[in-house]
Parts: structure tokens; sequence; C-alpha cells
């Protein structure tokens, strides 16, 4: 299954409304993808275990949506416009571009290309004699490097347009809002400051489905500490990611692992980084990142604005530039990870064996047939009563395999379907999805059954 | 109050982390905004209320997350390359550009010129002599038109740089995604996608806080139907996004009022829009919009991409092309609102009088004195007791009434203290913040209280 799991989940993934490929209608728009119904409720779900377990649930954390837009002069300070690049070589016969370091990795093994300075890819490129992909020959142009900051301007100012770029990561927004949350909130060292949204990188992708697009969802943390205790609480938040990817998300703790960046892979800002890389079905590669910025940020924030970003700690009076551990979280990433890690066939059979919690229904509710009023009534009944609070889905087409079939294709838990005993004595059938066992269940027992089981007990 | 309403509320939102303007330290980047701590939990929750009352509980209503890049051909089809425009005139003698209706509205009255042909606009500002507003002179240019599209481009493809928008209204993810709804869900006509997101319109504004900015955030679905069922499906969606504003925000009736779109002032899409206005302290304006887009753009997407968007009912095999009734919520400007509306004083306290199933925190916790171990830790258990579901504040710092002024202030709906009788018998007070009164609860009873309120029972 392994050598194609990477077609069936993209199918299944479009066949069920997980994710559909963008602008398709139009004959796409390469690397941008759209989330159908399922996969907007799963993706939501993510989104709020994770708000859940790194914000909410926390004393040292709070919430932050900053602009999308923000003064160009955010991407000056923080080295994005000098250093944000990817170095890309070009094909002299047939005009093929693409990045350096993947064409190196991809034909060299065992060589971490990227992050190397351009010289050093061209001579490789050349010295390994690497052929173009697609036209075979060996004639490339020098390695150069081009900026991932989408561009655009705001236009309509007397001055002419003045030139502004779409985030490139979401940690700027946090960043120059430090002194802004210091001020108006009760928060003290060592303390968080978390984002959610949109980013947007201009980049070349190897098309590999939801890993790497042109925008996509992040969710982050910058938390600032004393720089005495760096290696502290980046061992800390290792601990966190790694529990939150295996005891909330539930993801196989054998398609984990944790790599740490060469020196020459890591961003301009970081002095260590470390990746939990995801077993993909096109190899080994990130799935979150933890990044130690030091007090990059910051810094270059308080010397180019002229605003004094320091912290003075109330209790020992100790005035310092706050340094920072980033967790990174992609989330549209992520839900392509738990497609793969979730997914699971028994014969014909497709499951989606997904957390209760992270399911997208929780339940779905079947009439036994949907031509009996009686039977049909009972079940939305039912199926009425878990909609207040609980997600359910409703089915009365086909028989109950089929059914059956349908819903294990989504990742539904549970199945409830009401027959002509239900009407005697009150009770239905519960089958659970990985193990197609049914039991037989009081209508009043199943708010608290299921309930356990979302909550896992 | 009412005259200064607009300065309090922004001032408040800045000094207690709601609302921030956004890349303030670099000077700012006008018509942006950031959502503070504050701000980030009470939009979530308002999204959440959103998503909860026409998504969730509905049967007939789908959820989608499609992307803000979406082809160039999308936009061309759907008429806003060549209609999403702003009618802009320039001053020849100072160079101040606005909105050319905008200004004949403010210096005329009893004219609505939005939407109004360039040469009528033209004609109306050398006919009524208006001056312009920073010099005094009257020497205008011509209106022209200018569009509200941002543009930025991908750039890293061999054959030059491809031109991209960044969405203008999210309403276009959702009709080119109909088709792979349709055929991956079981929904059937009538039934609505939902979607919220971020926007981006280049446009002039007038600076009013967060009623209008350069991005802000959607809340919007398209109800699909029969087009002999529009009216009565426009009146039906009218009452429901009346109820949503008065009985789930609790946003005063007196502040709220409907007004139709006249011919000239709709979009190029739209045969019939209303309104849900709010008198904002700078008068009234739109808060919410609904919009009869009939099959406009389904019609548009089917004829330019080639695709048959037709829909054959599955009942009378009848074949039509759907046509759409489009309620729109302003997420971002709808938190202004709120803020306005909520805002209120008694003596020199401010209270924000949010709904406690709105408010950021249900409840704040405090010891009624810092330096007693008995006190903190008997309040630290309540605190922590709540925190599994219930977000509250934790607060030790001054004295109790500093605490209340404070949580007054972010609209905490409750504030129990933990004083000296409740460690003896496990009671304690709470005090309701919009009457300031108080009464003694014993700690078993608190969560039920709390969601009774929070429920509005």
């Amino acid at each position: 299954m392994a050598e194609n799991l990477f077609e069936k989940v993209v199918s299944l993934a479009k066949r069920r409304g997980f994710i559909y490929p963008s602008s398709e209608i139009y004959g796409g728009l390469a690397n941008t993808w759209d989330f159908g119904p399922m996969g907007t409720l799963l993706k939501n779900n993510i989104r709020d275990s994770w708000w859940s377990k790194f914000v909410l649930s926390r004393d040292d954390m709070v919430g932050l949506d900053a602009s999308i837009f923000l003064s160009p002069k955010v991407w000056e300070a923080s080295g994005h416009v000098s250093s944000f690049t990817d170095a890309l070589i070009d094909c002299k016969n047939c005009h093929y571009r693409t990045r350096a370091d993947h064409l190196i990795e991809e034909n060299v093994s065992d060589i971490k290309a990227e992050g190397l300075p351009v010289e050093e890819l061209t001579k490789l490129v050349w010295e390994k004699k690497i052929a173009c992909p697609q036209c075979g020959k060996h004639d490339w142009t020098e390695v150069r490097k081009f900026n991932l900051l989408f561009e655009s301007s705001i236009g309509i100012i007397e001055e002419g347009k003045s030139k502004i770029y779409l985030r490139g990561e979401i940690a700027q927004g946090i960043f120059i809002n430090f002194k802004n949350v210091l001020d108006t909130t009760r928060v003290r060292i060592p303390f968080g400051i978390a984002q959610q949204g949109k980013v947007f990188r201009n980049e070349i992708t190897l098309g590999q489905f939801v890993h790497r697009t042109l925008e996509f969802d992040l969710m982050e943390f910058e938390y600032f500490i004393n720089p005495k205790d760096w290696e502290e609480k980046f061992e800390y938040w290792k601990f966190q990611m790694w529990e939150w990817a295996t005891r909330d998300l539930k993801l196989k703790t054998e398609n984990l692992r944790w790599r740490e960046h060469e020196e020459h892979e890591r961003s301009h800002y970081s002095k260590k980084t470390m990746d939990v890389e995801y077993k993909y079905p096109f190899g080994w590669k990130e799935m979150f990142g933890i990044a130690y910025r030091t007090d990059f940020d910051l810094r270059n924030h308080s010397e180019k604005s002229g605003k004094d970003l320091s912290y003075t700690d109330p209790e020992t009076g100790e005035k310092y530039m706050p340094h920072v551990i980033e967790p990174t979280f992609g989330l549209s990433r992520l839900l392509g990870v738990i497609l793969f890690d979730s997914y699971a066939e028994d014969g014909d059979r497709i499951i989606l064996k997904l957390d209760p919690k992270l399911a997208p229904y929780k339940a779905a509710v079947f009439p036994l047939l949907a031509n009996k009023p009686g039977l049909v009534s009972k079940a939305r009944e039912i199926y009425d009563s878990f909609r207040q609070d609980l997600l359910v889905a409703w089915d009365d087409r086909g028989n109950i395999g089929k059914r059956y079939f349908a819903q294990d294709e989504i990742g539904t838990p549970f199945c409830i379907t009401v027959d002509f005993q239900s009407l005697e004595d009150d009770t239905v059938t519960v089958r659970e999805r990985d193990t197609a066992k049914q039991e037989r269940l009081a209508v009043d027992n199943i708010r608290n059954y299921l309930q356990n089981k979302i909550d896992g007990r």
C-alpha cells in the first residue's frame, strides 16, 4: 500500500470533500488547494486542539491576530527583504527552472544542500554533472537567489504606488506588538504570544499535495525568555510539541522523528533549529519546527524603529532584551499528515482512523429503512438531540453496508442505527469504525458513551 | 457621551488589548489593525457563534475554506477585473485624492452617490461647487475608476511573471467549487456553502477604525436556490441575520435598521441588496449585507470555464442554473460594532456589557489578599477547576476595587473572590458586572451558575 498511498489519499481527499485542487474548473492554479466541507471541519478541529493546548489552557500564553499587511519597514528590519530567498537554477537548453538544493539532493545522496552559498551550489551541480530532469542535458546557468516574499502595492495614494509584502511568516506581527502586549496585559517573562493565520511564499514547490504550497495556514508562537534559560525552554517545548503530535493528534510514533538542522540549513535568524519530521509517502520531511531565534528580531526592531523593546524584570529589576523560542506548526500541511497517518484499508473497505476529537462527524445516525416513517422519526429525534453540541451526520440512502462504507471513508467513529427493536425498547445499534464491532445501547446512554470516547476514556 | 464614543472606544481597545494600530512602532500602516489578546478571544467567539448558528446547527449548510489565490480567470469571469472599482477624484491644487461619492455625500445632504456613473459624479462635484477638504480650493480632475483588487505575481516561473489577485470577496471560492461540493457531499437544493476568511480591497477609506480597512475578515455564505423561491428565501435569511444580531450578539435594536440599496449603489452582480445598518458614532453605515446575486456567477463561470454548473433536481428531474442569496458578515467590522454597542459608563467606571457567550473571559478569580497562601491556594484551586472548559482570568494585584474595574473594562461578566469565610464554609463572593451586585455562593454551585448565565438562562 505504501507505494501508492500518496495517490490514494489525494484521491480520497478529493472524492470525499476534504481537499480539492484549487481553481480546478479553470485548469487549476499550481500548488494551491481548497478545503472542502470535510476538510474544513477537520482543519477547524486541528486548529481548536492547538489553540486549546497551547493558548487557552495555559497561564503564560496570550493570543494575537495581526495583519497580513505590515509596514514594509518590518520586513527590512527582520532581514526578510535581504535574506528570505531560494537559490534557483535554469536549464539553458529547455528553460526548466528549479531549486538548486532540491536538484542536488535528489541526484546526489547524502548531501543536505539547503542553505549552501550559491557558488557552492553551482559548483556541486557542475561537478556532479547533474542532468536536467526535463530534457536530460547538462547545460545550467549559475545559481541565483530569488526572494520568497510576494509583493503588492497599496495603489491608491497620490505619491504613487507604495510597495507592500504579503507576510512570509506570522512571527513578525508578534514581534512588532511585543510592547503593546506587555503594556496592555499582565504577562511576565517567561510568556508566549500565539497566532494562527495565512502565510504566503512565492516559491518553487515539488507538488507534494498540501506539503508545500503558495499560501498556507500556520500556527505559531514566540515564547519570550531570559536568555540564560534558552536550553531548558527549548527542551520543554520540544516535549510539548511531541506530546501534542502523539497524545492529542494520535500520530503514529514510528512515523515521527526529530532532526536537527545543520548550520547552513538554518534560517538567518536562528541559532538552533529542529524539525519533527514525518514519514510522508515521499520521504521524511518537516512536519513541525522549533527555532531558537535569540533576540535577533526584537533587537533589530528596536534598532530600526528606535523604540526600546527590552524588558525589565519587575522583581529583580534586571533589564534585558528577551530571547525567543519559536515552535511552528503548519496547519494545512498537518491536515495532509493526518490523512496519510490515519488512512487504512481492510479488504476493500477504506477507513480514516481519525481520533474522535478530530473527526469531522462524531457519529452518523441512520434509520434502518428510509421508507418507514416510524424509524425515520425516531432516528431524527436522536439526530436532533445530538446536534445541540455534537456534530453528527444523517444518512438514509442505500443499504446499511454502503452507509458504513461512506462513514468509514470520512472517519466517522460511530454509526447509530435505529431499527424496529428501537421502537419497542428504546435501544439502538452502535457500530464502531475501526473494529466494525456492533453493540446494542439504550438511547439514553449514547450521549455519555460518545462523550467518553471523544474524551479518550 | 455619544459625541466622543468613537475616541473612547478606540482608546479602550488599545489600552486593554482588543485592537492595536498595526505596525505602530514603524509609524503605522494606514487602515490596518492588529487584534490583541482580548480582541483575538472576542473575535474567535464571534466567529464561533456565527459558524455554530449558520453552519454546524443546520442540515442545509456545509463549510468551505478556499484559497486566497485563485486563477486570474476566476476574477475575469466574475466581472471583478472590469467592474470592481471605486470612482476617485484628485484636487489639482494640493493633490488630495478621495472617493468622489464620499466627497459628494459628505457635502450634499440627501444624495446617495455610490455607484453613479463617473460623468455624473464629475458633474455633481462641479455643479455643487464642492471644495477640497484639504486645501479649500475647487479645482478638481475628472472622476476616474480604479480597480480595488490587490495585484501580485507568481514570480518564479520561466515564462515570466504571472499576474494574480488577492481575493476581493470570498464568494468566488464558493462558486468555483460548487460542482465539487455537489459531487462529493449529499447536499440538495436549497443548500448553502459557508466560508470565513481574509479579504483584501485596495481602497481609500475614511479611517473609521475597523469599519473599512485594507484587509478584513469576512463570514459569508451562498445559499443556492431554485430561482422561483428567491423572494421567500431572501426574506427568510433577512430574518435569520436580524435574529443573530439581536438574540445572539445582543446588539441594541435601536442601533440597527434595514436599508435597501438604490439601483446605482448595487454591485454589478446583484439584483437586490439590503444592508443591516448600524448607528456608528460616525453615522448609520453598513454592518451586514444580503444580496440576491441571481445566477450571475454560476452562469459566467459555466460559460467561461466550459464546465456545466447547472443543477438537476433528483426528484423532479428539472434542470436549471441555481440562483443564490448571499448574506455577508464583516467579522473585523463586527468586532468594532460590538465594542461600540457594549460600551457603558457608570460614574468613572467603564463597562463593556458583553454577552457572557462573547466575553473574552467568563469569570475572574481573585484571592482577597495576595499574601495569604491559604486564600491564594483556595482561589487557585477554583481557577484551575474552571480552566478545563471555561476561560477564566486570574488576578491578585492591587485591591478588589481595582480588579473589578479592570475586569469591567474587558467585559468579564463575573468576579469570584475567595476570602477568609471561603476557607471555613467553601463559599465565595460572586459579583456581577453590569449591576455590581454581589452574592455568596457555594463553590460547588459556581460552575452551574456560570453555565446558566452563559446559556442565557
